[in-house]
Protein backbone atom coordinates (compact mmCIF):
# COMPACT_ATOMS: atom_id res chain seq x y z
CA UNK A 1 0.00 0.00 0.00
CA UNK A 2 0.97 3.25 -0.77
CA UNK A 3 -0.69 6.48 0.54
CA UNK A 4 -0.36 10.31 0.89
CA UNK A 5 -1.35 13.67 -0.55
CA UNK A 6 -0.09 16.63 -2.82
CA UNK A 7 -1.31 19.78 -0.43
CA UNK A 8 -1.54 23.23 -1.34
CA UNK A 9 -1.94 26.38 0.98
CA UNK A 10 -3.10 29.45 -0.62
CA UNK A 11 -3.90 32.20 1.51
CA UNK A 12 -5.58 35.49 -0.05
CA UNK A 13 -3.14 37.78 1.08
CA UNK A 14 0.18 40.08 0.22
CA UNK A 15 1.84 38.02 2.74
CA UNK A 16 0.77 35.00 1.63
CA UNK A 17 4.52 33.77 1.96
CA UNK A 18 4.39 34.41 5.78
CA UNK A 19 1.25 33.02 6.35
CA UNK A 20 2.47 29.85 4.35
CA UNK A 21 6.45 29.42 5.90
CA UNK A 22 3.76 29.70 9.56
CA UNK A 23 1.60 27.18 8.61
CA UNK A 24 4.18 24.63 7.95
CA UNK A 25 5.63 24.48 11.39
CA UNK A 26 2.33 22.74 12.60
CA UNK A 27 3.92 19.81 10.48
CA UNK A 28 6.95 19.31 12.82
CA UNK A 29 5.14 17.15 14.90
CA UNK A 30 4.28 14.89 12.26
CA UNK A 31 7.72 14.88 10.10
CA UNK A 32 9.22 11.34 11.77
CA UNK A 33 6.39 9.97 10.68
CA UNK A 34 6.41 11.48 6.97
CA UNK A 35 8.24 11.87 3.78
CA UNK A 36 7.91 15.43 2.90
CA UNK A 37 8.93 16.98 -0.08
CA UNK A 38 8.00 20.97 -1.80
CA UNK A 39 7.52 22.49 -5.01
CA UNK A 40 6.12 25.50 -6.40
CA UNK A 41 2.97 23.74 -7.22
CA UNK A 42 2.56 21.69 -3.81
CA UNK A 43 3.68 19.95 -0.86
CA UNK A 44 3.96 15.77 -1.09
CA UNK A 45 3.01 13.44 2.24
CA UNK A 46 4.13 10.06 1.84
CA UNK A 47 3.04 8.31 5.27
CA UNK A 48 0.47 6.74 7.42
CA UNK A 49 -2.65 7.09 5.88
CA UNK A 50 -4.50 7.65 8.74
CA UNK A 51 -2.65 10.30 9.56
CA UNK A 52 -2.67 12.17 6.71
CA UNK A 53 -5.84 14.61 8.09
CA UNK A 54 -5.06 15.20 11.28
CA UNK A 55 -1.65 16.66 9.54
CA UNK A 56 -3.59 18.70 7.12
CA UNK A 57 -6.29 19.68 9.57
CA UNK A 58 -3.27 21.36 11.91
CA UNK A 59 -1.50 22.85 8.79
CA UNK A 60 -4.55 24.51 7.58
CA UNK A 61 -5.97 25.22 11.48
CA UNK A 62 -2.83 27.40 11.69
CA UNK A 63 -3.28 29.30 8.46
CA UNK A 64 -6.24 30.05 9.08
CA UNK A 65 -5.93 31.29 12.32
CA UNK A 66 -3.87 34.63 10.63
CA UNK A 67 -8.00 35.22 9.93
CA UNK A 68 -7.12 35.86 6.23
CA UNK A 69 -8.92 33.92 3.73
CA UNK A 70 -7.43 30.64 3.06
CA UNK A 71 -7.77 28.02 0.92
CA UNK A 72 -6.66 23.99 1.45
CA UNK A 73 -6.27 22.18 -1.86
CA UNK A 74 -4.91 18.27 -1.67
CA UNK A 75 -5.11 15.49 -4.13
CA UNK A 76 -5.25 12.40 -1.73
CA UNK A 77 -4.54 8.64 -2.15
CA UNK A 78 -3.94 5.18 -1.25
CA UNK A 79 -3.34 1.98 -3.02
CA UNK A 80 -2.39 2.86 -5.90
CA UNK A 81 -1.19 0.44 -8.18
CA UNK A 82 1.75 2.75 -10.05
CA UNK A 83 3.55 3.36 -6.92
CA UNK A 84 5.53 0.67 -5.27
CA UNK A 85 4.08 -0.33 -1.40
CA UNK A 86 6.52 1.77 1.13
CA UNK A 87 7.02 0.95 4.81
CA UNK A 88 6.42 4.53 6.11
CA UNK A 89 2.33 3.96 5.05
CA UNK A 90 1.58 1.79 6.93
CA UNK A 91 -1.20 3.32 9.28
CA UNK A 92 -0.23 3.91 12.65
CA UNK A 93 -3.83 2.91 14.84
CA UNK A 94 -4.79 -0.28 14.28
CA UNK A 95 -7.65 -0.11 11.88
CA UNK A 96 -10.17 -2.60 10.72
CA UNK A 97 -11.77 -1.63 7.20
CA UNK A 98 -13.38 -5.03 5.44
CA UNK A 99 -16.49 -4.74 7.17
CA UNK A 100 -20.30 -4.50 5.07
CA UNK A 101 -21.46 -1.09 3.86
CA UNK A 102 -23.55 -0.23 7.41
CA UNK A 103 -20.84 -1.54 10.05
CA UNK A 104 -19.00 0.88 8.18
CA UNK A 105 -21.03 3.82 8.59
CA UNK A 106 -21.52 3.66 11.40
CA UNK A 107 -18.04 2.90 12.87
CA UNK A 108 -17.34 5.92 11.01
CA UNK A 109 -20.17 8.20 12.63
CA UNK A 110 -18.23 7.51 16.36
CA UNK A 111 -15.43 8.68 15.46
CA UNK A 112 -16.58 11.67 14.00
CA UNK A 113 -18.42 12.28 17.15
CA UNK A 114 -15.29 11.79 19.02
CA UNK A 115 -13.14 14.34 17.03
CA UNK A 116 -10.97 17.00 19.15
CA UNK A 117 -12.84 20.64 18.50
CA UNK A 118 -10.70 23.34 16.75
CA UNK A 119 -12.78 26.17 17.43
CA UNK A 120 -12.02 27.07 13.75
CA UNK A 121 -15.48 26.98 11.73
CA UNK A 122 -14.23 25.96 7.78
CA UNK A 123 -15.93 24.86 4.77
CA UNK A 124 -15.17 22.03 2.88
CA UNK A 125 -15.32 20.27 -0.63
CA UNK A 126 -14.44 17.15 -1.97
CA UNK A 127 -14.92 14.17 -4.18
CA UNK A 128 -13.98 10.27 -3.54
CA UNK A 129 -13.18 8.35 -6.36
CA UNK A 130 -12.86 4.82 -5.59
CA UNK A 131 -11.14 3.59 -8.73
CA UNK A 132 -10.36 0.25 -11.11
CA UNK A 133 -13.51 -1.30 -9.28
CA UNK A 134 -16.96 -2.20 -11.27
CA UNK A 135 -18.80 -0.97 -8.02
CA UNK A 136 -17.68 2.26 -7.57
CA UNK A 137 -21.36 4.36 -7.26
CA UNK A 138 -22.05 1.29 -4.29
CA UNK A 139 -19.33 2.57 -2.38
CA UNK A 140 -19.91 6.24 -3.45
CA UNK A 141 -23.71 6.34 -2.42
CA UNK A 142 -22.35 4.59 1.33
CA UNK A 143 -20.31 7.27 1.57
CA UNK A 144 -22.36 9.96 1.31
CA UNK A 145 -25.05 8.31 3.68
CA UNK A 146 -22.72 8.62 6.18
CA UNK A 147 -21.18 12.06 5.03
CA UNK A 148 -25.40 13.11 5.84
CA UNK A 149 -24.94 11.88 9.04
CA UNK A 150 -21.90 13.29 10.26
CA UNK A 151 -23.02 16.24 11.28
CA UNK A 152 -20.80 18.51 9.47
CA UNK A 153 -23.24 18.10 5.89
CA UNK A 154 -24.01 21.09 4.37
CA UNK A 155 -24.97 19.91 0.80
CA UNK A 156 -24.80 17.44 -2.03
CA UNK A 157 -23.36 19.92 -4.94
CA UNK A 158 -22.70 18.97 -8.76
CA UNK A 159 -19.23 16.50 -8.69
CA UNK A 160 -18.71 17.12 -5.38
CA UNK A 161 -20.23 16.98 -1.60
CA UNK A 162 -20.15 20.35 0.81
CA UNK A 163 -19.44 20.28 4.42
CA UNK A 164 -19.43 23.03 7.21
CA UNK A 165 -18.64 22.90 10.59
CA UNK A 166 -15.66 22.88 13.12
CA UNK A 167 -12.07 21.91 11.31
CA UNK A 168 -12.25 18.74 14.06
CA UNK A 169 -15.35 17.21 13.09
CA UNK A 170 -15.22 18.12 8.98
CA UNK A 171 -11.39 16.81 8.95
CA UNK A 172 -11.97 13.64 10.93
CA UNK A 173 -15.16 13.30 8.15
CA UNK A 174 -12.63 13.22 5.40
CA UNK A 175 -10.86 10.94 7.00
CA UNK A 176 -13.40 8.44 7.60
CA UNK A 177 -14.75 8.87 3.72
CA UNK A 178 -11.10 8.24 2.91
CA UNK A 179 -10.44 5.30 4.81
CA UNK A 180 -13.42 3.54 4.89
CA UNK A 181 -14.85 3.66 1.56
CA UNK A 182 -13.81 1.86 -1.72
CA UNK A 183 -12.50 -1.52 -1.37
CA UNK A 184 -9.38 -1.94 1.74
CA UNK A 185 -6.27 -2.32 -0.14
CA UNK A 186 -7.91 -1.19 -3.20
CA UNK A 187 -6.82 2.27 -5.17
CA UNK A 188 -8.67 5.37 -3.82
CA UNK A 189 -8.10 9.18 -4.84
CA UNK A 190 -10.37 11.98 -2.75
CA UNK A 191 -9.91 15.46 -4.41
CA UNK A 192 -10.22 18.50 -1.49
CA UNK A 193 -10.47 22.00 -0.93
CA UNK A 194 -10.94 23.24 2.58
CA UNK A 195 -11.46 27.03 2.97
CA UNK A 196 -12.17 29.59 6.15
CA UNK A 197 -12.34 33.06 6.58
CA UNK A 198 -14.22 33.51 3.09
CA UNK A 199 -15.87 37.20 2.94
CA UNK A 200 -18.80 35.24 0.47
CA UNK A 201 -19.33 32.31 3.25
CA UNK A 202 -23.05 31.60 3.82
CA UNK B 1 -23.82 13.01 -20.57
CA UNK B 2 -23.64 15.13 -17.91
CA UNK B 3 -20.34 17.25 -18.00
CA UNK B 4 -19.18 20.20 -16.09
CA UNK B 5 -16.56 21.80 -13.46
CA UNK B 6 -16.12 23.37 -10.13
CA UNK B 7 -13.66 25.81 -10.51
CA UNK B 8 -12.13 28.33 -7.92
CA UNK B 9 -9.46 31.35 -8.18
CA UNK B 10 -7.38 31.79 -5.82
CA UNK B 11 -5.32 35.37 -6.03
CA UNK B 12 -2.83 35.26 -3.49
CA UNK B 13 -3.34 39.27 -2.73
CA UNK B 14 -5.17 41.39 -0.37
CA UNK B 15 -7.29 42.57 -3.27
CA UNK B 16 -8.67 38.68 -4.38
CA UNK B 17 -12.24 39.85 -4.49
CA UNK B 18 -10.85 42.50 -7.58
CA UNK B 19 -9.06 39.83 -9.05
CA UNK B 20 -11.85 37.27 -9.24
CA UNK B 21 -14.50 40.14 -10.17
CA UNK B 22 -12.36 41.05 -13.16
CA UNK B 23 -11.41 37.61 -14.23
CA UNK B 24 -14.97 36.61 -14.36
CA UNK B 25 -15.58 38.74 -17.20
CA UNK B 26 -13.81 36.73 -19.36
CA UNK B 27 -16.47 34.02 -19.07
CA UNK B 28 -19.11 35.98 -20.95
CA UNK B 29 -18.50 34.74 -23.91
CA UNK B 30 -19.20 31.10 -23.07
CA UNK B 31 -22.16 32.18 -20.97
CA UNK B 32 -24.80 31.17 -23.27
CA UNK B 33 -23.11 27.67 -23.58
CA UNK B 34 -23.26 27.13 -20.04
CA UNK B 35 -25.04 27.26 -16.49
CA UNK B 36 -23.21 29.02 -14.17
CA UNK B 37 -23.59 29.28 -10.68
CA UNK B 38 -21.22 30.05 -7.90
CA UNK B 39 -21.30 29.74 -3.99
CA UNK B 40 -18.28 30.60 -1.58
CA UNK B 41 -16.23 27.39 -2.10
CA UNK B 42 -16.66 27.18 -6.44
CA UNK B 43 -18.04 27.74 -9.42
CA UNK B 44 -19.90 25.63 -11.28
CA UNK B 45 -19.63 25.47 -15.20
CA UNK B 46 -22.24 22.86 -16.41
CA UNK B 47 -21.82 22.44 -20.41
CA UNK B 48 -19.86 21.30 -23.38
CA UNK B 49 -17.27 18.97 -22.62
CA UNK B 50 -14.48 20.27 -25.21
CA UNK B 51 -15.22 23.76 -24.34
CA UNK B 52 -14.92 23.46 -20.30
CA UNK B 53 -10.86 23.68 -20.64
CA UNK B 54 -11.02 26.45 -23.19
CA UNK B 55 -13.30 28.84 -20.59
CA UNK B 56 -11.10 27.94 -17.79
CA UNK B 57 -7.93 28.65 -19.95
CA UNK B 58 -9.52 32.43 -20.61
CA UNK B 59 -10.83 33.22 -16.64
CA UNK B 60 -6.75 31.93 -15.77
CA UNK B 61 -5.23 33.78 -17.91
CA UNK B 62 -7.70 37.24 -17.18
CA UNK B 63 -6.52 36.70 -13.34
CA UNK B 64 -2.88 35.49 -14.13
CA UNK B 65 -2.45 38.91 -16.51
CA UNK B 66 -3.33 41.24 -12.81
CA UNK B 67 0.79 39.60 -12.72
CA UNK B 68 -0.27 38.37 -8.74
CA UNK B 69 0.56 34.68 -7.72
CA UNK B 70 -3.08 32.89 -8.69
CA UNK B 71 -4.00 29.78 -8.89
CA UNK B 72 -7.20 28.05 -10.27
CA UNK B 73 -8.50 24.67 -8.61
CA UNK B 74 -10.82 22.64 -10.79
CA UNK B 75 -12.63 19.42 -10.29
CA UNK B 76 -13.58 18.27 -13.88
CA UNK B 77 -15.99 15.44 -14.64
CA UNK B 78 -17.98 13.77 -17.21
CA UNK B 79 -20.28 10.88 -17.66
CA UNK B 80 -20.94 10.63 -13.83
CA UNK B 81 -23.82 8.32 -13.58
CA UNK B 82 -25.25 9.78 -10.93
CA UNK B 83 -26.09 12.72 -12.79
CA UNK B 84 -28.97 12.84 -15.86
CA UNK B 85 -28.29 13.43 -19.14
CA UNK B 86 -28.77 17.10 -20.61
CA UNK B 87 -28.24 18.36 -23.32
CA UNK B 88 -26.51 21.66 -22.70
CA UNK B 89 -23.69 19.46 -22.39
CA UNK B 90 -23.38 18.24 -26.06
CA UNK B 91 -19.64 18.86 -27.69
CA UNK B 92 -20.42 22.30 -29.74
CA UNK B 93 -17.18 20.35 -32.02
CA UNK B 94 -17.49 17.11 -33.63
CA UNK B 95 -15.25 14.42 -31.58
CA UNK B 96 -14.67 11.07 -32.45
CA UNK B 97 -13.02 9.31 -29.42
CA UNK B 98 -14.22 5.65 -29.95
CA UNK B 99 -10.48 4.99 -31.26
CA UNK B 100 -7.48 2.60 -30.17
CA UNK B 101 -5.50 4.25 -27.58
CA UNK B 102 -2.72 4.89 -30.35
CA UNK B 103 -4.75 6.52 -32.55
CA UNK B 104 -6.25 8.72 -29.44
CA UNK B 105 -2.38 9.55 -28.81
CA UNK B 106 -1.41 11.26 -32.23
CA UNK B 107 -4.93 12.62 -32.63
CA UNK B 108 -4.05 14.82 -29.16
CA UNK B 109 -0.44 15.76 -29.91
CA UNK B 110 -1.81 17.23 -33.35
CA UNK B 111 -4.61 19.32 -31.35
CA UNK B 112 -1.83 20.74 -28.82
CA UNK B 113 0.46 21.59 -31.63
CA UNK B 114 -2.34 23.47 -33.36
CA UNK B 115 -3.66 25.32 -29.70
CA UNK B 116 -3.38 29.16 -29.97
CA UNK B 117 -0.63 30.73 -27.69
CA UNK B 118 -1.58 33.16 -24.86
CA UNK B 119 2.12 34.50 -23.86
CA UNK B 120 1.30 33.36 -20.15
CA UNK B 121 3.77 30.69 -18.78
CA UNK B 122 1.98 28.24 -16.12
CA UNK B 123 2.51 25.13 -14.23
CA UNK B 124 -0.25 22.91 -13.96
CA UNK B 125 -0.83 20.04 -11.58
CA UNK B 126 -3.47 17.07 -12.33
CA UNK B 127 -4.93 13.67 -12.27
CA UNK B 128 -6.98 11.55 -13.95
CA UNK B 129 -9.37 9.21 -13.01
CA UNK B 130 -11.32 7.06 -15.14
CA UNK B 131 -14.04 5.34 -13.05
CA UNK B 132 -15.88 2.01 -13.05
CA UNK B 133 -13.44 0.26 -15.26
CA UNK B 134 -11.74 -2.74 -14.63
CA UNK B 135 -8.32 -1.13 -17.21
CA UNK B 136 -8.53 1.93 -15.56
CA UNK B 137 -4.53 2.00 -15.29
CA UNK B 138 -4.11 0.98 -19.31
CA UNK B 139 -6.03 4.21 -20.37
CA UNK B 140 -3.90 6.37 -17.72
CA UNK B 141 -0.64 4.41 -19.01
CA UNK B 142 -1.84 5.51 -22.61
CA UNK B 143 -2.99 9.32 -21.16
CA UNK B 144 0.92 9.57 -19.47
CA UNK B 145 2.41 8.36 -23.29
CA UNK B 146 0.54 11.24 -24.83
CA UNK B 147 1.05 13.77 -22.31
CA UNK B 148 5.07 13.15 -22.53
CA UNK B 149 4.95 14.25 -25.99
CA UNK B 150 2.83 16.89 -25.52
CA UNK B 151 5.55 19.75 -25.78
CA UNK B 152 4.23 20.96 -21.91
CA UNK B 153 5.32 17.44 -20.08
CA UNK B 154 7.41 18.81 -17.06
CA UNK B 155 7.74 15.54 -15.28
CA UNK B 156 5.55 12.71 -13.57
CA UNK B 157 4.78 12.78 -9.10
CA UNK B 158 3.63 11.29 -7.10
CA UNK B 159 -0.19 11.01 -7.62
CA UNK B 160 -0.43 13.98 -10.26
CA UNK B 161 1.26 14.68 -13.62
CA UNK B 162 3.10 18.39 -13.79
CA UNK B 163 2.97 20.38 -17.04
CA UNK B 164 4.58 23.42 -17.64
CA UNK B 165 4.31 26.13 -20.58
CA UNK B 166 2.48 28.86 -22.62
CA UNK B 167 -1.34 28.66 -20.81
CA UNK B 168 -2.51 27.99 -24.65
CA UNK B 169 -1.08 24.50 -25.00
CA UNK B 170 -1.41 23.46 -21.27
CA UNK B 171 -5.07 24.01 -21.60
CA UNK B 172 -5.51 21.98 -24.86
CA UNK B 173 -3.12 19.19 -23.28
CA UNK B 174 -5.58 18.99 -19.99
CA UNK B 175 -8.68 18.86 -22.54
CA UNK B 176 -7.79 16.16 -24.75
CA UNK B 177 -6.46 14.28 -21.64
CA UNK B 178 -10.07 14.66 -20.04
CA UNK B 179 -11.64 14.23 -23.55
CA UNK B 180 -9.84 11.37 -25.17
CA UNK B 181 -8.66 8.81 -22.41
CA UNK B 182 -11.10 6.56 -20.45
CA UNK B 183 -14.28 5.25 -22.01
CA UNK B 184 -15.95 7.46 -24.71
CA UNK B 185 -19.36 7.74 -22.38
CA UNK B 186 -17.29 6.56 -19.34
CA UNK B 187 -17.22 8.27 -16.30
CA UNK B 188 -14.23 10.45 -16.21
CA UNK B 189 -12.87 13.17 -13.29
CA UNK B 190 -10.16 14.90 -13.51
CA UNK B 191 -8.17 17.37 -10.39
CA UNK B 192 -6.76 20.18 -11.63
CA UNK B 193 -4.15 23.02 -10.14
CA UNK B 194 -2.93 26.06 -12.66
CA UNK B 195 -0.48 28.39 -10.80
CA UNK B 196 1.19 31.56 -12.80
CA UNK B 197 3.38 34.09 -10.75
CA UNK B 198 4.52 31.90 -8.32
CA UNK B 199 7.77 33.43 -6.84
CA UNK B 200 8.81 29.91 -6.22
CA UNK B 201 8.88 28.81 -10.19
CA UNK B 202 12.09 27.29 -11.28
Amino acid sequence: MFSGAQVSLYPMTDDFVGVILKAITALEPYRPDFRIETDDVSTLLVGPPDQLFPAMRDLFVTAAGSGVHCVLAATVSRGCPGEPDDPICTPINDVHYGQPLEERIAAAIQQVEAAPKTGQIVAAQFSLYPLGSGHHMDEIYGCIEFLKNSGVFDRSKNFCTKLRGDAGAVFATLSEAFLRFGAPQGHVALDLKVSANSPTAV
